[in-house]
């Protein structure tokens, strides 16, 4: 039986999204692979579609919510870090200097993450997490963090539910990071959320209490060709539809178009300086570059944002 | 709608399971943990039951399975490789001398599965498990070996489904070689698949087909402390209940049972000589000893297979 949620996505499952060729190739493939006798129909089993997280179903500007989380959890626990006052990039962050701290790149970013992320058990970090969001705000709209998710991602995510599709994210994030929240966010429960992680280490206690340890020592780094690596490890099998939004997830959305069969590969392309923020070849956070010169010949299909979304978060009038 | 294969599990979901004191407690903390209004009710989402493979689904006597697979594909790749007429452990498999080719212990087995299990891309892994299940046939019973499976737990599986319990298999077996099979046999989809793994390799050839190769290089074990810690990585929640059968399972149970609120500990013990295997406390494979030691104290329930069992195998009479 039809419930009223279920008769209004099939009135326009997609309705923070503008008509045009961008929603209508979604939507023709979601009908031609879910239409029993359709020649490209795939298999319930099979319909597997994986997203990236950050700049693809929440923003990620001016920079990785991730990174000013582990900001603001350095300059909360500073106190019992008192070296951090002499010691780059920890001092560049006590002092305010953002830019200052990351100068470093890489080398920083990691230092910052490993500081922040390590050496409490994975329930607390779980605490810190959610204690962060309630309290946190985007420095440009003044939102939660998990408020700045992107609208017509989140229905595209219901829609391929409602069609038995199996959605997964595959992001560059901490995976415990995102975990935390995502499940109410985007209604992805935690096995089915892939990420970059720390190794854990279990410990049990003088009383026998069983623990787990967040260790400064990478794990597994879930970004470019580690996406189809990831997905390998942890889904076991090909996606038949992928969506990301920067050259981190080429080789995602090129393993998935590799596929036998109907394969849907989807480009966020971040259009909109208004709404959102405009950005793509030369930005540091999210750059989209070899995607979009090679989009078109590799058969994915670009969402302009400022032209094919209606609504970009859920609170704008 | 109650279909008629649910009108006949509600009648007696566990049919392969003899009455008594260990299929009462399995039904009773089902019952209590999704009875809305129980003080033991436990909501979906949080609905986690993990289970140990070998020896806990499916026999692992007189050898495990995936080693038995190993063997057979060095024999089978022996052409290509003459140097391992004189090389241990080699040797002595393409001899037929499976215990001389196992007293090296792990680094021997170590030896046979990168050898036989790396250097192809995940698809002909994917087929080789296939064409062996296909054609080999179990020592003692003469059964392909994918039917070597517990009927009381395939029913076990079922029940905690249809009571929307999530399965997962958490196994120190490969995490590959079990996918390629599982989901026919467990109804356990590849995601949900959790074991042991080697790393794997992103490439691309030059016509532009993207694959990914299996590498001679540990990535994860899953087996004693590694199973939370395996499932923390992959699942990110702590189960609700939790099934082995030896001492590998030991952490999985311990981190399982310490949550808050009702969980349930089982252990299988192979009490049955005559239709399966009776080992425990000195056996070199499935070893469960402390196990048996700390059950009645942490609270796990144990299976007696030959008393709790009214068949082992479907395929029994
Ligand atoms: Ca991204
Ligand atoms: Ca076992």
């Amino acid at each position: 039986p039809d419930t009223p949620l279920k008769q209004e996505q099939a009135a326009d499952p997609l309705s923070s999204w503008n008509e045009g060729a961008t929603k209508k190739a979604i939507i023709d493939f979601v009908e031609k692979t879910t239409t029993e006798g359709s020649t490209d129909f795939v298999e319930v089993k099979n319909r597997i579609a994986t997203f990236d997280n950050d700049g693809n179903l929440w923003s990620e500007q001016p920079l990785y919510f991730q990174l000013i989380f582990a900001m603001d959890r350095i300059k909360g626990m500073a106190e019992g870090h008192p070296e951090w006052k002499n010691e780059e990039p920890y001092k560049s962050i006590l002092e305010g200097n953002v830019e200052k701290a990351l100068a470093g790149g890489t080398k920083s970013i990691l230092a910052l993450v490993m500081a922040s992320h390590a050496g409490m058990t994975t329930d607390e970090f779980n605490q810190e997490v959610n204690d962060w969001l309630a309290t946190a705000k985007h420095p440009k709209t003044g939102k939660p963090f998990n408020e700045m998710i992107y609208q017509p991602m989140v229905e595209l995510l219901d829609y391929l539910r409602a069609n038995d599709y199996k959605t997964f994210i595959v992001s560059g994030g901490g995976v415990d990071f995102m975990r935390a929240w995502v499940e109410e966010a985007y209604g992805i429960p935690p096995h089915q959320v892939i990420g970059s992680s720390n190794k854990v280490k279990y410990e049990v206690s003088e009383d026998g209490t069983p623990t787990l340890i967040k260790q400064a020592e990478l794990n597994f780094i879930d970004d470019k060709e580690g996406k189809p690596v990831g997905i390998h490890q942890y889904i076991g099998m090909r996606p038949v539809f992928a969506s990301g939004n920067s050259d981190g997830d080429y080789q995602m959305l090129e393993y998935t178009m590799a596929g036998n069969g109907p394969r849907f590969g989807l480009l966020l392309h971040h259009t909109d300086s208004i709404r959102e923020f405009a950005y793509d070849r030369e930005s540091h956070i999210g750059q989209l570059n070899k995607g979009l010169d090679d989009a078109e010949k590799m058969g994915w299909t670009v969402i302009d944002m400022k032209k094919d979304w209606k609504k970009v978060y859920h609170f704008e009038k």
